[in-house]
């Protein structure tokens, strides 16, 4: 089970987020494109971080919205999302290629990433963008119920599908994450996060906050380095699931 | 004698140039990068209509600066520049690798390349940023006096280097462009136009406008898209030149 | 019956409509806040230019998209909105007040102009906001059959509303515009746009493209600067109305 | 002697400053006004805060530079710095009048500041832009040996000069700031500060690094506001003046 964190969210003099201590603690490294976040010189940064630790570094592509921070649905045909994707992966691919690197993945941040989960004509056009953009590269999207769907659509469209599950977020009985806006909807105890983990790792599921089992296989866990607690709480999770320290 | 124009330099629902009726008669295109003008959707208009008819694409970098088209100087340390290029020559080069092409050559733009033409230590900033993206990409500069020093310079970094001149701009006794402010700066004759192509082309230079010869060897000439009659001048070059019409 | 044009769209180096052409014609004018188009350089020159001809002063503001021209909808709180109506109004009236003019009423643009037509909180934020700025300034928005409840929403909010309808677009049974997207949207005939533009001015409604009478209360026709024919379509208005010359 | 303090420095989802903190404890906020950072919904917070404190709202207008903080030098006309103080004003003016509160003084930011300071057209150019905008609204700029040729200039304009001075920045003697890539360009020690606070207050001036007496007049003094360590030293600085807890 790999830990996936997104990073590299400054911008400008604009600090966010903890990217060196988390850098350590993760697998992949879902680095901003400048449409949400960051900027070419950060860009940089955030590679040469990544590399210096072995993390996989994947391309975290974004409706361009600095102000909105990616996170405001926008309306995109999907030539628009084909552009905005071979735009910003390339970016990144250019970065990484300059200091000896390859972007590895993708995974679509924001609202991108929710209006594909709700859309499949968006969700295909994502496909259709990676594929174009290289015929091996993998999409990362959240697991959910209609998991075997998207595995049989990311197939049809060629691409490699790793699906990413969240040790810190309720799930309710549609395997969706529950909204931030209600109770309960994110986990603040370290053991609960750690319990959580391990049951996407070992048993390929999580249970609902309803209370319902599902079955909801995941490659990786998206962890969170904002702050020092889910820091630790990153900490947890590796020596849970048996991970290096 | 290859002839190269500034192109998709629109932007949103603002248009610029008439890239249509130059491509078919240009055989390097420089493309704008988001940065200076244009957007991904452009981006791709641009790159596919450059490949329908053959032409060769090149990365056209600015400094960040829409509202400025990239012409205002912005101070920028060497590593800022290694980052705006490799940013905007990998998504281009993004979005030509998903159409099945890839980025040919890079020419800075506007004040970016003034400034390097001006500053040696940008220069070679620009030459390190060329050469880390890719060691067999050419990087295409004005030629002047100093095209011997500027050779050197790119040797030293691996980079292939190609020299531009202007058929409709008066150059000054350092093989300089003479500034647009001056009378006379900007050719709009198309008989001088065309006289001024062959000269670089046929005898390796120019005469300057104080009169003096300027040895000033080309790789190609730069030429415009603007309006009917900087289209009408490529025409005529072209068939000046013996080139295919 | 006033006309009234959405002016001032260049921005930076690009150039959109014809601003000197039309000015001269028209009564009111829509001038960009730098949200959707413009910038202070090109808002200083249309803020004389209109001063010149004593045309009124509109701001026009929009979401922040230069991109998408401002046409694509992006959600946004109450709030949010009652803070980019007041940036964009002071920063335009901020530009006439430095030059010796005041903005004299408020037009949302695109998608937000559009948004508030379809969701009554949107327009009530709007109200609140074009109050809030300025207890006399008005609000101008399209005339629909819904103008009854549009003109009690505004006196609630002591807002006064002037209605504006288009000449040059087909309007269906409920009084919204028929989608460019359909055929016949747009009139593109200067006949059928005049006795559209005197059935609005003297008749007080317009038949829809079905064929059915519509009462439309409208204090100004809005036109176009685009391109010659809207240009001349614009002077065939103004006679056919008996406006001065 | 009053303080001043640069806020409303954040930008979207990025937080900068602690401005719930220093607010309290200063006289004169410079507010940001969306080019060097901040945006709309952080303005109306800024100023909202500010108003329930009493403390007198400044526009800080500077260059449209988000990356670069306004920090970076950009090449403006005389008109280009008109338009760019009337829009960042008005807009930050829309937003106070709006709220109740009107903008009270003006001090540019950053890389305008520093050109201003420098070159004696382009504080012509903010003074013509202050006077336009509003005949009563003062110009807030550093106090340096040149303060009474700034003085007759800002009377020749007809614009209210406000001297502002810096507690913890070493002053050469030119009555300059020493740069901050000098060492003990800054001050860190909170008594070095204050003694420094009291020496402009209570002898009108201080002692430069080289150990000169340098006769600084000031109205204000700038203090910050980014971290605890500075908020105590403005608590300090309040107590050795004499000004209210």
């Amino acid at each position: 089970m790999k830990l996936n964190c997104d990073l590299g969210e400054s911008f400008g003099t604009w600090t966010m987020g903890n990217d060196e201590a988390v850098m350590p603690l993760i697998d992949m490294a879902n680095v901003a494109c400048g449409f949400h976040a960051s900027d070419p010189d950060i860009m940089v940064r955030t590679v040469r971080l990544a590399m210096s630790y072995g993390v996989a570094i994947g391309a975290h592509p974004a409706y361009a919205d600095l102000q909105g921070f990616g996170r405001r649905s926008i309306p995109h045909t999907a030539e628009q999302i084909h552009a905005l994707i071979w735009y910003q992966v390339g970016a990144l691919d250019g970065i990484c290629q300059a200091v000896g690197q390859r972007v590895a993945y993708v995974k679509p941040h924001g609202a991108l990433n929710n209006d594909m989960m709700k859309d499949p004509a968006i969700l295909e056009a994502v496909l259709k963008a990676v594929h174009d953009y290289s015929p091996d590269l993998p999409l990362m999207i959240p697991t959910t119920r209609l998991h075997g769907e998207h595995r049989a659509l990311a197939a049809q469209h060629q691409v490699p599908l790793w699906l990413e599950a969240f040790a810190d977020r309720a799930y309710d009985n549609e395997g969706q994450l529950v909204s931030r806006r209600q109770p309960g909807a994110v986990h603040h105890d370290t053991d609960t996060i750690v319990a959580q983990a391990r049951s996407f790792a070992e048993q390929g599921g999580v249970r609902s906050v309803e209370g319902q089992w599902l079955d909801l296989p995941a490659d990786s866990l998206c962890v969170h380095g904002d702050n020092p607690e889910s820091v630790a709480a990153v900490k947890a999770i590796r020596e849970a699931l048996g991970k290096a320290a």
